[in-house]
């Protein structure tokens, strides 16, 4: 374990410390005539979502942290803000080329149907950076903003269990290849795009990868112990007024999130696009924060404020690979679908004896396919499509994160000792109380 | 009472879930020429107006919560996540249509000087939108933001006693009905408009409308057990950090609250509108903070830091009403006279045994007339009508509200019992606790 | 002391609320043609910038306040919230007038190269209000956030043993008087300017200041009782998670902090200097988390989530100087270095045995001067005028700070009694407790 504590820093320390030297520097874009005002503004706009979406880890950390114990609560916050740290700096370094080979004209990797990459740091991105109305650096933060999501969801389904070391290789993995790859085969332009699928802003591309790679480190850890079997019991987070803070963060990065996927808003349509996306964002998390409601109270006899808060979040992960293309009742349907989903989906987890602290799964996994086959049913997208995609990069996720989760179990980096997990955390993996009374 | 719970839910599920196919669609406006910048600027400001409003209600929630016993987080917070998300969908339903029918062609009740109704979802709006400046679904989600905000400033008044039920009947009414009605009398066009009166951004409109209906809730329900009487006394927040990031949170949000008012950025007298505003904003909540601060230190021998809370909140309430008619000096004023106003109200409420936890009356109620009077005194609109249009507001939002807790009262949905109380809501009405150890 | 306490709201009533009549009011600006867009633009940039650098004060209030004991968060909450509104008045009353007197034509104290005086409210401001491009009332807000963040950085340091009322000196006397008057041999266009000093977003001006003023603070109080000498120990926070949450609210705030001190956004140049600027703000504060929890993890044997959050805001201290002006790569390199140093910061302190809880010092006094540095070595500026410019400042507010603690130490209005201290602030000098238990 202590060599593997030293190796990796060493290696973080090469990528960061002297790999930017070597790094490529980007064409600043240089408009003429009335082009000038659009060229601000879509910049801004963009500059304005990135901003949100950066927010949003601000957001995960807070629910995570306060639906977990709170003598784990300093290790999440950790894991979560190195998932913003290490993965900007990996996502810069090698993640962005990979997920936007499209646009380079040297490549490393020339790009296929299935994979690329053109080479370290931020050249190329979206075609609306080729296209000259997107500056490639705020291209760059949105989208390391969304690499960074993608990562973050899995440190709640794998809460209060896992080593920080193993955490560590994992953010890399998932940040550096396992996203930018699949996220490639749609946004870069890959085979799912070529094929007809379509995902706006990430319901499959970001949150079903996210929650199925969640899903996978759930099983190869193993619950909690004392969460199922004799004596086990539902184990409530520690600070819920936390945990409702950061629902509400997240709800209002979604306004980066979906809005911003617009990449534009200058010129009429990209307008009119923008502000329907906005709406239909806000209508779904609500549905999903009342139906989620309703359906708790109705089965569980009590009115429950962590399955709304799943509610809002369900929502928003249904809208959002479709909310460009639905009406505004399809998004109060589509969220209030999400709504009902997520509670399923927490019952079937319990079933299942799978411990997901923070309902990742539900949330953005299931939810996210849902998201993927209701841009089918209501966006006028071809369903099969959807379909397949949305099982195609699910079952990337899983299965790829499940060997990757496996291969830790092997080397020992995986999960923390019966006794480390029963101190929590805090103390032994980090020395440090998050409470600490004077 | 289980019927109740039983029966809410399914009047919920049809308004939410079949309404919708029903509800007609907005026509996206198209501008051409030198418009389509102006276009785009102006959307753009007022999303981000919107998502700064929508960031209020995690203000709201954090201060409350912290304002209140711990035993009660839960509750709150449920009521805050139900404001916001039932909030949006009723407002989407029909209170957007009856706070601004004087656009619609086709209405289904007429517009006259005291109430329209265009018909189910979104049209028509405010009259940038109908200049073509505005896309109707950013003016939706920004009204109904605002909507939200005047339910959510009750929930504060009642807390620590209140059915969840009842509390969703409450929701209902004031989003869907009381707030768009007198709304419109103002700003959809109706007889308040026309007598002159003058309400920029909602001191009456929005905050005095909330703060009477809380003044309202809190005396027909009366004090919590232990807070007057023999052995009564004082009942502190029980996280008074949490209550202050509400506050620094509810700051950021009037940003969007005030200057977005505007509903308009490009073109020079706007975009100087909106700045001026923000400073004026931004100098009303400092003298607030900073005078409710010295009056507690002068009067309370301690510098209180709640009552500084209050001051900052009760000077952004006075200043909503005449942020673009007054001059920096006169903000400084209004503001420093609603931070002396605010420790008055909240003195008077304790002499008059009305216990209000979280001060919504003194902030929202007290100075929100104040700021309708300030708005003659130092705007330049007439008095007379100031004084009218103030009046008229909060004692239509104190009466009807009255009626509705007072039949709530009479069905048996209002108070919980008095073991309930004492044990707390959130185990009673939700089953849950917020900071489980565990 | 009661004296002084009666005394200190006397003199700002007199400040706040008499003086604004006086004030004269900005004259607006009005653009014609083409031009009108832009004015929309750079204007909502600026006021989007202002928001973010706003918030940056509820980042500092979570992070202050979770970082020190319990039993002083009111008293810290207090301060900031004091920061910001007592901040916002000063700077409007005369520190604005102070720091930008270049473009005063009817000057009271006629600008040279160390001191101007326009005259009481806003006039004048940035060269870009004279160019017509901004409005005067936005840079106002936009400087006076600037104001208040130095403000707010000292009182961390001094946390857990300063009397409130010496503390409302401080305040004063800082955003009124040291930070504009050395502000304006930068940015006023004073002596440093001249002598080609860069600092593009405040390292030096506004970090390296307060950095320096609050290591002068914790040098004149002293350390808390119990923190060094036999038995003396590390005091760690109460609520980390509340800390953490500060971090990244600074962090999303740093992107209004240095994109918006391009104070422009419109024509291409402009635009993108601006996405260029919120990349490197990113990488360096990401490089500065990682490498901080890199070196703690190597020297201290655990992954230090306090180290990794300092790390992340000395990455955003250091690159705020040069973010305009030098490459991605450099920003990594530039935000390593900075995690490395605030770790050696830290532990100089500790030998030094000076005690700063929040380690406001090594994060913005250390590395701000590296800040200023490294704007030589990595942005082709030149290094002498980096070095001069860098120690003047930090020295001007150390020796000035240094005078104004002991002034205050000797009239007796510094340090609280021992039995104060050990009780805690928010009893003694509030009669408050932050979390209390119903």
């Amino acid at each position: 374990m202590k060599r593997i504590n030293t190796y990796l820093p060493l290696v973080a320390l090469a990528v960061c410390g002297f790999a930017p030297e070597l790094l490529a520097e980007d064409a600043p874009v240089e408009p003429t005539g009335a082009a000038v005002s659009h060229y601000a503004i879509d910049n801004l706009f963009l500059f304005l979502a990135a901003v949100l979406v950066i927010f949003m880890q601000a957001g995960f950390a807070m629910l995570e942290s306060g639906m977990n114990s709170g003598k784990n609560a300093i290790n999440i916050l950790t894991k979560n803000m190195v998932d913003m740290c290490a993965g900007i700096l990996i996502f810069f370094a090698f993640g962005f080329a990979i997920m936007y080979p499209g646009s380079y004209t040297d490549a490393i990797v020339a790009p296929s149907a299935f994979f690329g990459f053109g080479g370290f740091g931020i050249y190329g991105g979206s075609p609306e950076v080729a296209a000259g109305n997107l500056h490639p650096q705020i291209d760059f933060l949105f989208q390391a903003a969304f690499a960074a999501t993608a990562a973050t969801i899995v440190s709640g389904a794998v809460a209060g269990r896992m080593k920080f070391a193993g955490y560590l290789v994992y953010t890399v993995i998932l940040t550096g290849l396992i996203y930018p790859i699949s996220g490639m085969w749609k946004w870069g332009g890959g085979f799912l795009d070529a094929m007809g699928f379509y995902d706006f802003a990430g319901s499959i591309v970001v949150h079903a990868l996210g929650g199925f790679a969640g899903l996978a480190g759930a099983i190869v850890l193993g619950p909690r112990i004392g969460r199922f079997g004799p004596g086990g019991k539902n184990m409530p987070g520690h600070n819920i007024t936390f945990a409702a803070l950061g629902v509400f963060i997240l709800w209002i990065g979604w306004f980066g999130f979906n809005p911003g996927s617009q990449l534009a808003i200058a010129g009429g349509d990209n307008t009119n696009a923008v502000m329907m996306i906005a709406v239909n964002t806000a209508l779904a998390a609500a549905a999903g924060g009342v139906f989620a409601l309703l359906i708790s109270w109705i089965i569980g006899k009590k009115p429950d404020l962590t399955m709304s808060m799943n509610g809002v979040l369900a929502g928003l992960v249904g809208i959002t690979a479709n909310c460009d293309s639905v009406t505004n009742g399809s998004a109060i349907l589509i969220g209030a679908v999400a709504g009902v989903l997520v509670f399923g989906g927490c019952k079937l987890l319990e079933m299942l004896k799978i411990d997901d602290p923070v309902s990742a799964f539900p949330v953005h996994g299931l939810c996210g396919i849902w998201g993927g086959i209701a841009t089918g049913i209501f966006g006028g997208h071809p369903l099969m499509a959807q379909i397949v995609g949305s099982l195609v990069i699910s079952a990337w996720a899983f299965v790829t994160m499940l060997g990757v989760f496996f291969a830790m179990k092997a080397v020992g980096i995986l999960r923390v000792s019966q006794e480390e997990e029963m101190k929590g955390l805090d103390l032994t993996e980090h020395g440090q109380e998050a409470y600490a009374t004077a």
